[in-house]
This record gives structure tokens, sequence and C-alpha cells, in this order.
């Protein structure tokens, strides 16, 4: 098992800014990415709906034969992780739970921001693990749908998307967090603009690097990590929309030129009973 | 025949535009709309996904015994019209030719502009339709992403839409277009910002009207009208991700309280050889 692969689907391209910080914090493991980018986004989309498709995202990363599945998509790891873990025999992490960890460890004040798709504020995952370990914090949620699309857009540095980010934000601001989680994979991208928003004394967390942390701890917890990590490993990339918009966008998240990915289509009908 | 109902389908819940102009036109019809919200949007996936999609919603439809199908969804009516015509044996109708035909209507100059999601704009249906009937005509198009997440969000006057609106118009207007075509089904609820930023010259024309008015002559000379034109028809709404969702969406596209949908799994599993 620990020559293989680390499987990561998300329900797009957002979740290659996971794949840059676990390449990062684990150079000499091989990777296999999923992105269902014909059913983007899951962040608007009901939970039993998140849940169907974040079963046959795993069900095809399992099939690859990959020793470890990573959900990179905050709206899946929101409403799917049980599901998942009952349904597949390999572990399964989500982005909640180091996130949170991560909001722990930054916060000074315990007043923790939160933003993330509509699904995911919904769901009250941040929250909820952020209470289970310390219920004298306090959380303050905000769903921004648009951040996704801006992001998509190119949008990172424009005008638009801090008076977006302004309009988001105003109501945590006046609570006076001291810490904010970016509970999506989109939301790294606009670090600078967050920041120009927020102004320098509060933290900012990061699902993709406090994931890549968790993911490595557990990995030598279950005795996983490949054995030679002097090598750099292989990335395979799997989309379920067109390679090419695959190959324009991938780039801006990975940080670097981006493999050719090959396309599936889900759900997999000539697989099924 | 004739007795039976108009089916109408869409990417999600923007088709219902649609169905209030198609209902103003022929309120003794009765309609049954699919909205694939599972899978929306359409317009930044792929021609192929795109294809596959429409065809599906086409096939519910056409079992559920409807008369004619009114593709309500621009991207869709762009990619899959071709292919729906020959996989279906009852007339379908998309948006494009009437939207086309309202424009050549309503342009004094010639110079017509052309906005929509990616995937209609790059199609470049609008302009080929336009172009065949009269070759003199300027087309100026441009996709518009994050119009169809600003109605989503409810922000359909909000600054920021004003904002995002100049930026995608100015270079039509620097094209000094005298009509405007708004190629999705989301910009009717728009009229009123892109008003503010076109000003008051230039002709604003609406894929829904143009549809409802093609659709009822096409059923005129076809045949097939219900006979009885003094009756209320009947109205039946399937989606294919939460019934909820849509009740609290379709009332702001429908221009009226939504009665209750149904949900539908697309792709049938349960139906396919």
């Amino acid at each position: 098992m620990k020559h293989q692969p680390i499987g990561v689907f998300d329900s797009g391209i957002g979740g290659l800014t996971v794949v840059r910080s676990l390449q990062m914090a684990m150079p000499y493991e091989d990777y296999v990415y999923l992105g269902d980018t014909a059913r983007v986004p899951y962040g608007t989309k009901s939970p039993d709906t998140v849940r169907r498709f974040a079963c046959e995202d795993a069900l095809f990363l399992a099939q690859s034969g990959v020793k470890v599945i990573v959900v990179a998509c905050n709206t899946a790891s929101a409403w799917a992780l049980p599901t998942l873990e009952r349904g597949v025999d390999i572990p399964v992490f989500g982005v909640i739970l180091p996130g949170a960890r991560a909001a722990l460890d930054a916060t000074r004040g315990g007043r923790i921001g939160v933003i993330g798709t509509s699904a995911t504020i919904r769901s009250q995952s941040y929250p909820r693990a952020l209470l289970a370990r310390d219920d004298t914090l306090r959380v303050y949620s905000r769903a921004c749908p648009l951040l996704v699309p801006l992001v998509e857009e190119g949008w990172t540095h424009h005008p638009v998307t801090v008076a977006v980010l302004r309009e988001y934000l105003e109501p945590l601001l006046r609570r006076e967090v001291d810490t904010l989680i970016l509970g999506c994979t989109h939301y790294p991208l606009l670090r600078d603009a967050v920041r120009e928003v927020v102004g320098p004394g509060i933290s900012l967390v990061d699902s993709a690097d406090s994931c890549a942390a968790f993911v490595r701890e557990r990995l030598e917890h279950l005795g996983l990590r490949h054995p030679d990590t002097h090598r750099v490993g292989t990335f395979e990339a799997w989309v379920t929309d067109e390679v090419e918009r695959f190959a324009e966008l991938a780039s801006r998240f990975l940080g670097r030129p981006a493999e050719q990915a090959r396309k599936i289509e889900l759900p997999m009908l000539r697989r099924l009973p």
C-alpha cells in the first residue's frame, strides 16, 4: 500500500490548491486527482446531491488503487465525509478538521470567522468542529457565493472583488474576529484581496496548507508514507468535462504548468450493476 | 397531441423567465418544466457535456408525453439543438433563432451586441443566426460569466452588479451597438441595471419574450395549439436537486409564487438499457 498514490478529489479545479500544498509537504508521494468539472460547483447544491456526487468521485479514486483519499472540496468534506468513510475501505481525510485545528492554533482572542460556499456554511461544520474543541470560542460564519465565480473569471485582484469582499466580510469584522478561515479551495487565490479588506491584524487560515500538514501526520501515523522520501512523485489528473478547459485554468491553481488531464464520465454507467 | 403539455427545460431555474413569457403568450397551454439544478450551470461547461445533459433533459420530457420541447437555456440551444432534433420525434424549439429575429426587427443601424455565458458566446450561434439573415450586420459578442451568480445572489440592483456590467459592456458600447441581445435566461432580471449602464438609446432584446412569440406562431402553424384558448393551463415542475431551493428562487424568476416541484435523478439509471 505504501507505494500507492494519494487520491484527491474536488468539485472542479479548485482542489489543485490542496494538491499544491500536498506536493510541497510530501513531494515524494504520487498523486491522482479527480475534478468533477462537468457537475461543478457543489457549493450551491443540496446535501443529498453533494453526497451522491462525492461518493461517485471517491469510488472512482478507490477503483484506481489509491492508498488514501483526500477530499479537497470543503463542501464535500462538510456534507459527505461520514458517508465516504462508510463507503470505501481506505482512509478518507477532509479539509474541515485540519482547518479548524489550524484556526485554534492561530486565534489569540477566541473570535473566529469562517467564509465558504452556501452549502459549507449551511452545514455548520466549522463551528461544530471548533466548538467541540473549545466551547468558549465565538464563531461567526458567512456564505460568499460570488467568490468562486470571481476567482474563475480571473478577477483575483480586481476592484469589484475587493468591493464584494468588503460587503461579505463587514459583519465578521464588526464582530472583531481575530482569525478568518478561508473555507473553500478557491479562496487562497484571494489572499491578497482579503488581506486588503481585513487589514494586517487578522490571521488567515488556509484549509489547503493545514490539510497537507494533517495528511502527512496521518500517513506517518498509519505507516502509509512512501518509503523513499528522496524521490519526486508523479501527478495524474482526471476530469469529467473537457480536458482543454482544465489545462487552461489548472496552472493558476497549481502555481506551475499543469499536466494533461484525461476524461472520465461520472457516474460510470458501464461499471454499475 | 393538441391536449398535451408544452415541455420546457433549462440548466436550472433561469428558464422560468421563459415559462413566464410563454404563460403570458399562451395562458391556455399546460406546461411541464425541468430544471437540471443538480448539474447547473451549463454555461461554463464544454459542448460535449452540454449536449449530453440536454439530451437527458429532453428524453425525460419526451417520456412525460409533452407535445413540443422548448429549450429555454441559451447554452443548450446554442450547442445541442441539432442533436435534440435528431434524438426526439417531437418539435424542439430553442431561444437563439427567436432572439436573433427580434434583434433584426429592433436594430436601426445594424450594429448588434450579444451577451451570454462563456459557452453560448463561444458557440457563435447568435452571430451566425444574424449574419445568415443579413450579412451587412456588425455583431459584437461578450461572455459575461459573473452575471448568473450575481442574479442568483439576488444582487440585481446592486452597485457591484452595475460595476461588473460597466466592465463587460464597455467594449460593446465603444462599438456603438444600437441593439443588445440579453442571451441568457437570467439576464431579464438585470434589465434595469443594464439600462442604467447602456442608457436609453439602445434596444434590449429579451430571448424569453421573443421565444414565446415564436413558439406560439409555430404551434399554430403545426396545428398543435390547445383547442380551448379560454381555459387556464397547469404548471408542473421537476428538478434534479432538492425542491426546497427551487421554491426559494423560483418565485423571483416566475414573477409569482411557485408551485411545489418534484425531484428526478438524471441520468435515469433505472430506465437505461
